[in-house]
């Protein structure tokens, strides 16, 4: 039986036609924005339970421990909810990269001089 | 006539199918996560011609330059886009609270012992 969500926080969130609601990661010590992600009521619960940052995969539709096969896992700190509920923010204590490609953080471009330019 | 967005930054964005991409706003001073609004491509543009955050209101279907009836604008710090395009970063400096509660930012609720509670 999958664990539940604390009836205050389902309560709260407001999950969108999909049933998800975009999660920020976020390194806890450094403040850096790692990634973002999507959350279901079961990823989030099982995040709750775990202590570890579970999200729901898009592509592949189903749960995803963040790590589960890198071992880049994010412990989780602290999870917190946005004004209105619609955003989360998962402040985490994050092992090895965050990024796939093997950077930290998965923002490493930005616009420089009216280009998308890589800066880290 | 609307601003245009460079042209390698409009390819690598991949928007949803109402043509929006989830956008985090983070204080570039503190590092902290204000909110978590809405871009369309032409609030990219607005944003970069502008140097003010500019995002696509979804309850009025219109866009949103932050904080043009509050004052509390965000001073376009830097631009960043993730490694598989679907989110951005705004690193932005606040003038005034973020959220429209008046707290500082959005996530000043977080899980604590198992329940929803005001930390800020």
């Amino acid at each position: 039986m999958p664990a539940e969500l604390p009836p205050d926080l389902a309560a709260a969130i407001r999950f969108d036609a999909a049933g998800l609601v975009p999660a920020i990661a976020q390194d806890s010590e450094s403040g850096e924005v790692l990634m973002l992600a999507w959350m279901s009521a079961d990823s989030i619960a099982a995040t709750l339970a775990s202590g570890f940052a579970t999200y729901w995969s898009r592509s592949r539709q189903k749960l995803w421990k963040k790590g589960e096969t890198s071992g880049h896992v994010q412990r989780l700190v602290e999870l917190r909810l946005d004004c209105d509920g619609d955003a989360i923010l998962l402040r985490v204590a994050q092992t090895g990269p965050a990024c796939h490609t093997g950077h930290r953080a998965c923002f490493f471009r930005a616009v420089r001089d009216g280009a998308l330019a890589e800066i880290d």
